[in-house]
Formats: C-alpha cells, structure tokens, sequence
C-alpha cells in the first residue's frame, strides 16, 4: 500500500443516509453474488423503497472501513476462477498469453460473467421479475426492456452498445454498466491540480461524490503526487475509476508537450493498467487535417488533452501518435480490461462552436476508431460536447449513435448556454436531461466551479446532485420500467404530510430536512398535516382527501356532509 | 402612502452591477421616451455590451431611492393624455363611460401606445437596426422577426399573441411585454405567509428578485397586512405586479372557503385592481365537474386557488362562482386594464398525474373563456404546470397554443422529477427551459425551497438566477436575433483571459468573482493568462492562438517557428 498517506488527516465520510440500510441480493447463476442496494424504510403503511447505490461499503454500517487496508477485492475470486491472467509484478494481473480479458470478450464467447449477472441483479433493483405496470416514456429507438436478464446484459456488451468498466486489477470494484438500455450513469471529476489540493482530501471527494450518487470517478490530478493519489482512490473505490493519462504522461516531460512520445505515453498506459484504472480518455480522434478546422472558432480548442496532441502535432507538423498507435492502444486494453473513452479533443467551448466541422470531423474518426477496438474485444464509449444550444443536441446523439455504431454515448454537460459562470452545475443539468432523454448513456458532472476555479466538497455534492437530477429526468423521459416508483411514493409521501418519508425519499435527505427545519424548526412540524407554503389554516392537500371521499359516495351527498362538519380542511397536527 | 413601513428596517440592495451603468434610449414617435437598458462595459477593444434590463431606477446612479415616496409615475402622463379615464377616490384611474381602458383596445383600434414603442426599443436592446447576422434556432412555429416594430408589438397584443401588463394605477411600471415572438419573461413570488416575513422584507424581496432579472413579481402574500404588503411593493415596483386575489378574499371570510361570496370577491377584485395590479390570477376554469376527474391522482389538487374553489364548489355543490360570474370578472379588468392570467387549479402535481384529463378538461375551459375576455378587449395569459416529466412537456404547449387561440402561456416550470426538494429549482429549470424553447412566453420561477419553507433571500436569487439560465437558453434555442450576442461576448472575454470581463457579463457577477477568487485571490489572477483548472504550466486556450496564426501562415512555416520560439504556451501574467 501507498505510504503517503497522511492518516491524521482522514476524515472519510461513512454511515447510512437517513432511514436507510445497505441490502445484499444473491445471483441466480453465481448464489454468491452480494449485489448492494439500498433500501429506504418508510412510515404510513408504505413498502420499503429499494434504490440503486454507488455509495459501496461507506454507507454500509457492518463494514468496518480502513483506508490504508483499502476495500475488499471481492472480484479478484471471479477473476482469478476464468483462469485466463497470470501475476506479474507481485499481485498484478494481466491476460495471458496475449489473450483478451475483457468483458467483451467474454459476452462474445457466449459466456455470462458475474460481472454480468451482478449488474441484471443491479438494473433490477432487486426486482425478481418486471413490474406488472403499464411504461410510459419516448425512448427515441433505444430498446430498453421490463427486465434486465444477464444474458441482456451480455447480449448489449458484445454488439458494443454497452461497457463494464472492470479492469482486472481493480477488484474492490462493484460491477456496473453503461448503455443506452440501461439506467443513465453520471461520472463526477475529482484531482488536485498544480495550484491547490491534496491525496487525503481527493480520497475523501471520491467517498463523498459516491454517498450522493457518483457512478463512476474521474481521476484528473496533475501534478508531482499523480500515482500516490490514484493509487490511494483506486484501493478505496467501489466504482470505477477513469483517468486521462496523458496529463501523467506530461507530467513526466515536465510540462512540454512536444517532448511526449509513443514510448513514453504507452508506458505510462501500462503502468495505470496495472494499477487498475478501469477507463482511459484517449484523444486519439483529433487529427493532424483537422487543426486548422479550429482557427475560425471563437473558442478554439477547450479540450486540456485535446490541446496538449494539438500542441504535439503543430510542433512536430506530425499525424497525431495517438491515432497512429492506437492499435496498440487497444492492445494494451484487452490486456487489463480498460475500457476506451474516446475522447472529444475538439469539442465545442462555447455556444458559436457548437456541432461545427472541427467538432464532427473528430467525431467520425472516432466512429472509425471504434471499429479497431471492437475488431479487438476493447469496449469503448465516445465523449461527447460540452457547449449547446438545445435546438442542436439531439444531433449530437443520432450522428453519435450513427457514426459510432451505437456505441455509449458519455457527454459532458453539455451546457446550453455560457453567461452563466456560478451556476454551470445548472446551465449543464439542463443539456444532461436532454441529451439523456435522447440517449447518452453516461453525463459527466459539472460543478459551480466550472470556468471559475477547482471544485470543493460542497460543489463536488453540488454536481453530483445536479446530474442525479438530470440522470433521473432522462430516465422517466425515456420510459425506464420502474423509474417512476421513487417519484410515486415520494408523491404519495407529500399528499399524506409523511415529512420523514420525503426526505428519506429526496435526492438530498440532508438539505431537504435542513431547509424545512429553517422555516418550521419544531419536531412537532414533521408530522404536521400542513407545512409553511400555506401555512395551518389551509391546505390544498387535505382538500383533495374529501374529494376521494366525494367520488365515493356521491358529491351531492358529500356537499351535505361537509358543511354538517363545519367545513373545515385543517386537522390538528396531533390527531 | 401607507404609514405601516418600519424605517429603521428599511435595507433596499441599490446600485449599478459590476461594469454596467443604466443608460436610456429614446423613441421615434414618443421623442420623450427614456427607456432603460444596462450597458456592461468591456476591455479588450471589445465595444460595451447593451442587455435588457428589468432592475428599474435601484440600479441607477442618478435616481434618488425613498422608499417612502415611491417611485416616479412616469406613465401617468402618458395614461392621462389618452382622455379616456376618470378619477375617482383622489388619485385613483379607472376608465370613463363604461370604455376599455387595456392595451389591446387600443391595439385593435390600430394606436400604437407610448407602451408599445417603449416595448419595442428595450425588445430590440435599443438597436436602431437589425442586426446583420445569420440567424439559428428551432422556434416551433414562433413568429420572432428580426427587428421589433411598434407596429410588431401593437399587432401582437391585438391578435392575443402577447400582453403589456399596465394597469392605469401602476404608472411606476416600466412597460414589458409577455409573447412568444419576444424574449422569454421570468416572473419571481414573494408573499409573506401567516408563518413567517414581514413587510419590510418583502419589498426588499421585490427589489431583491428584479436587481437579477425578475420580469414580474407576484405578491403572494397572506394574513392580517396584505393590503399594505401590496400597497408598499406596488408604489416601489418598475415591474408588473401580479396577484391571486382569491387569497386576500379568503382572508376577509377569516380563511372559510365555503363563505366566498362573488361579491366580497369582486370588491377585492376592485380593491386591487385600483391599487394597481397588473394582472390577477383567476381560477374560473376549474369547473365543478372537472374536480371527480382528480380524485384517482396521486397527489390530488395541489393548486392553493384551485383548492379552494373545489372547496367552494364542493360546500355548495355549484358551479365555480368565477366561472359563474367571469363576465363580470372581465368588466372589471378592463376599467383598469388588469391583465388575466389564467389560474390552472388542477394543474398536476406530481410526475404520475401529468398530462391527465383533469388537468386538460380545465385548459380546455381556460380556452373558452380566453374568447369571452378578448370580446372585451382584455388580455390574457394562461398558466400552466407544474410536475411533468421531460417527454410530456411539448404537448403541453401544442395542446395550450391550439385551445386558447396562442394566448401566451406562463407556467410554473415544470419540475421534471419529484425526488430533490431542496434542488426544485434545478429540476424545475430543466422544465422551464424547455417549455420556453417550445413556445412558453413566461417562465414562473421556483426557489430551492418550493415543498420545504418559505424562500429568503438566497433563495429568491438562486431562483431567479435558474429561471434567467432557462429563460436565455429558450431565447438562443428559439433563434431570437440577438440572444447569442451575450455569450459570444463571454467566449471572447474566455478565450482572452479577460477575467473581469467573464464576471461582468455573467448573469451574477458577484458569485462568478467570489468562485474565481477561492481559489486564485490574487489581484494578479484576475489579469492572468491561465486560470485555476490547468495552472500556469498549461494552458488549451492559448494554444488555440497559435493554432490561428498557423493556419494564417501555413502550417508547416508554423511547426518551424514554433519549435525555434522553444515551444511553450505559458505567458508570464504581468506581460
């Protein structure tokens, strides 16, 4: 284990959210799988809720956490039972004989991993079969079904439509997908950076980003400590974990960018493998013809490791050696099981750049790209904007599901307008609920921060929440079986006054019940039948309860009755 | 003027935004005009940046602020030389014989009002011209010209497309326009309840909402003062002021539902509309036998208006009274020219009951009596919800525009998920951005707080901030010709590091500097040329400058120079 950790200054934050317990569901196929849930119990004769959970064994309260132990490797048994890596290196693993460890591979050959029944277990929310419910939603072609079998799952890994980030060296990992056809996912950017930060507190973002919803990290850090830190995220992370290597990669040609080679950048690959990244940002799509498709934009390239191949190309007057080398790239993955997240070096910065030539003439190398890895069982997904207006997003999708074989969309923002600095977690939700619906697969978070500075924990919490949001609308847009059920008892929460049960329900249970507590403090409040928008004397809720009554017994009837009552709506909170 | 103001308490947020001075254009038929916009002076070379402005004289230099006094009435002139009012009960204006007073009269009568132009000149940010740029966006079949006219806006208001809220005893209001062919609107509620607030506060809150863009205020306010809450707000407010006057008429029947009576709620009609009010909120729609058609929902009424007239009509087991007595309700609005905004009493209040029949059975009923208003020449909008999920929110315009004739529609959102209170601002801006898009002429804004408490004052800001972002992305979305002008400004100002321009042209410039001094607070920072994200060692935005100069000289001549000026990026900040 790493050694520079400053252990003093832990603090990780671990515990339940309110009203709520870790639950473990078993396979079918593989009876040992533990497939973690979360179940939220609520009051007035309601079932208990079951939600899908990134948090891991932070919010499990019989798991005793020691971050310098690291998490368990519960995944390294089902590695280890295909039979197909060898050791390297001490624990490391890597495939053998040349062969393809990957999740592809394997749904290829037929086969259902545990990787695979685990994340049916997982869509399902435990389910044990569809819900008897009529779906409404516009899925815009996606094939979303009632219920998640493994060989679903299997069957969307291998035509490409979905991944399962899992690199073989991150066993602490819970196994998760990301496809169109399945939940939508949202990635949070953690790292320190030269001017600020540090790994204690980069470990702590990861655990908070995952409490409130975080599916898979980004590890963007630059700067000297760039391995300690990863190293000290990847043994404590459940989800997986995403980096840009060549940000280490300039790291070590100390910040200039034409001094980066093939040899070096392919190192720096393997020696992230072998740590256990499970996703790499490769900006292998921007190439040499298309620079100069960038001079007229009134943002040129936003994009840090788009410009850092843009800066190699223009000084060497060279095809970028990414896109050059890529079939090795994709070598090195199938080795490990990284999956490729393509990315987009070009995308646009502003709303003037938005879907121009620069823009989709990356995107079209990266559909051909696809194709290579595909040819080599590497499972990729494709970044995407950034910057757009919304009459110009759902292009985005169907020349991205066109171009690149349907393979998963991963989409930053994109924010739907740029006068807004502060608020980008909002300008962005906006264009993460759209570009959902329509069929990204994953939304990478933004924060307040973004444009101004490095996000903290309350923004980190901030972004996550914003894109939780935004994951959740796209999900009820498009239909998924059982997305509704958490908007339904939390409806039905809100029409009975169960204060407890809404906040247990919210997104953010902690805020929820703070901001109510600022207006109506008093605990008696929490189970009072009106709240401070209307205040005691009226209340549009209860009104609705002598209508159900009406209906049922006549409503001439029920006028008589209620004006013998004395007409009145409010009920004593004690009752 | 009221006496009931606490002085000692009286703290009023005045003064110009950062870089912005409020300058004011003049008219062409009404010479005398002096319409207020903001301009935000930039560095760079660029030329200052014009932006509408709703703030009114708090943000203005050379206005005197005495809360005390009120605002100047700077339209009474225009409403006297019109000749077609009376005065009765000192200053009080109502029309003469039986006559209409509204904007739409006389726009059907062919004048163009002293409104009108006024409206014309702050649509077209006191250009002289159209702009001579290619236009871009998907309007759903809006009308938006290229430049707006008088006679544009004349002809809107007469066809019903758009409204001028204009009361002849609000003459402190700046004139303002709500129509789909014209820039999006934001309306923010303030209102004391029984629970909390004051009066004090809540012209502050006024201020408070419009200094960051609030286009209308409404005065929801509650309990023992709302006479002098109202009275206060009206005489400082440069904005329309909107009403639910069923809330004051509750109040009078010591909040007894079944003891509304349509006199005691024309008296309050009356007793508003000379106070000033621009446009009342009536729910005449919900008619008694649309409320059967919501006892199956989840969350039943949800509507604070629509809950007590079904109480009403349930008590008495009649027909709605302002349904009943609309006609008259009409006589009133026109003495006056308060404008209607069409209550949606059963507008639906979770995701489950969107888009059902009683929601729709009441719309279709808002239509009807669009037509019976627009016989007496008074305007009208039509509200709208409240809770639907992203897929459900078009037909809600189509369906709107189709039954009532495309009298702007003004809704509440939607809220695109139910599970975030604490973030209703964020689910509900994702909803308001789209329905603008589609064809929404005023989007309702909802604060953090909506299901938990009243909102502060934090909330308020953060409420109207989101609503600005959903109502500027409806603008570019829908292609309006100048929308994109602000963001372009802003890419500039990012592409060249030109700090305090990026704050100034933000929608809050206060928290985008806070944000970026958080992390780099250094006087230095703010002229630097990097920015925290990537630290001095590497910056994308610069490459992009040479990325121009290499396709201006060739890209070949550019590697040369490049590698022979040493490669690097960073520039010191103090060049």
């Amino acid at each position: 284990m790493p050694k520079d950790f400053n252990e003093t200054a832990i603090r990780i934050s671990t515990g339940p959210l309110p009203s709520s317990r870790k639950i473990h569901v078993s396979g079918t196929r593989f009876p040992d799988l533990r497939v973690a849930l979360r179940e939220i119990a609520l009051s007035g004769g309601e079932p208990p809720l079951t939600v899908y959970d990134a948090s891991g064994p932070y919010t499990d309260e019989s798991v005793a956490i020691d971050v310098r132990a690291g998490l368990a490797k519960h995944r390294r048994d089902w590695i280890l039972a295909r039979g197909d890596v060898e050791t390297t290196d001490g624990d490391v693993l890597r495939a053998k004989d040349g062969g393809a460890v990957t999740q592809m591979a394997y749904a290829r050959a037929g086969i259902v991993t545990a990787e695979m029944e685990y994340i049916a277990v997982r869509e399902n929310l435990g389910r044990a079969a569809a819900l008897d419910a009529a779906r409404d939603g516009e899925d815009f072609g996606a094939e979303i079904p009632d219920f998640i079998t493994p060989e679903f799952v299997r069957d969307e890994v291998a035509r490409g439509r979905a991944i399962i980030p899992s690199n073989v060296n991150h066993p602490e990992s819970e196994p998760m997908i990301i496809g169109r056809n399945f939940l939508t996912k949202i990635n949070a950017n953690i790292g320190n950076s030269a001017v600020t930060s540090s790994i204690e507190e980069e470990v702590e973002k990861m655990v908070w980003s995952i409490r409130w919803g975080a599916d898979t990290v980004m590890d963007l850090s630059t700067g000297a400590d760039i391995h300690q830190t990863r190293e000290w995220i990847l043994r404590n992370s459940p989800v997986p974990i995403g980096t840009v290597p060549i940000y280490q990669a300039l790291e070590k040609v100390k910040g200039k960018a034409e001094d980066l080679t093939w040899e070096l950048f392919r190192d720096t690959l393997i020696e992230q493998a072998e740590q256990g990244v499970d996703y790499f940002t490769i900006h292998a799509g921007l190439r040499l013809a298309h620079i100069p498709l960038t001079a007229k934009r009134v943002t040129g390239i936003v994009s840090r490791g788009g410009s850092i191949i843009a800066k190699w190309c223009l000084a060497h007057h060279r095809e970028n050696f990414l896109y050059d080398h890529f079939a090795d790239i994709v070598e090195i993955c199938r080795t490990y099981d990284v999956a490729l997240s393509m990315g987009d070096g070009l995308r646009p910065g502003s709303q003037a750049d938005a879907n121009d030539a620069a823009q989709f003439a990356e995107l079209e190398t990266l559909g051909e790209l696809t194709k290579v890895a595909w040819a080599r069982d590497v499972q990729v997904m494709i970044e995407g904007p950034g910057h757009v207006p919304m009459h110009k997003i759902k292009h985005n999708v169907e020349k991205q599901l066109a171009l690149c074989g349907e393979a998963p969309f991963y989409t930053l923002g994109p924010l739907v307008t740029d006068i807004a600095p502060g608020y980008d977690h909002i300008t962005s939700a906006i264009g993460a609920a759209m570009i959902g619906w329509f069929g990204t697969a994953m939304l990478c978070y933004v924060t307040p921060k973004e444009h101004l500075g490095l996000p903290d924990r309350d923004d980190v919490k901030a972004g996550v929440i914003a894109y939780k949001i935004a994951a959740h609308a796209a999900d009820l847009a498009k239909g998924h079986p059982a997305a509704r059920l958490r908007d339904d008892a939390m409806s039905r929460a809100r029409f009975s006054f169960r204060w407890r049960d809404q906040f247990a329900l919210s997104l953010d249970p902690d805020t929820a019940m703070a901001y109510h507590d600022e207006t109506l403090p008093a605990e008696g409040a929490k189970t009072a039948h009106f709240c401070s928008m209307c205040g005691p004397k009226f209340c549009s809720m209860k009104i609705t309860q002598e209508i159900r009554d009406a209906a049922a017994s006549g409503m001439a009837e029920m006028s008589q009755k209620f004006r013998e009552a004395g007409g009145e709506i409010y009920q004593p909170a004690a009752e």
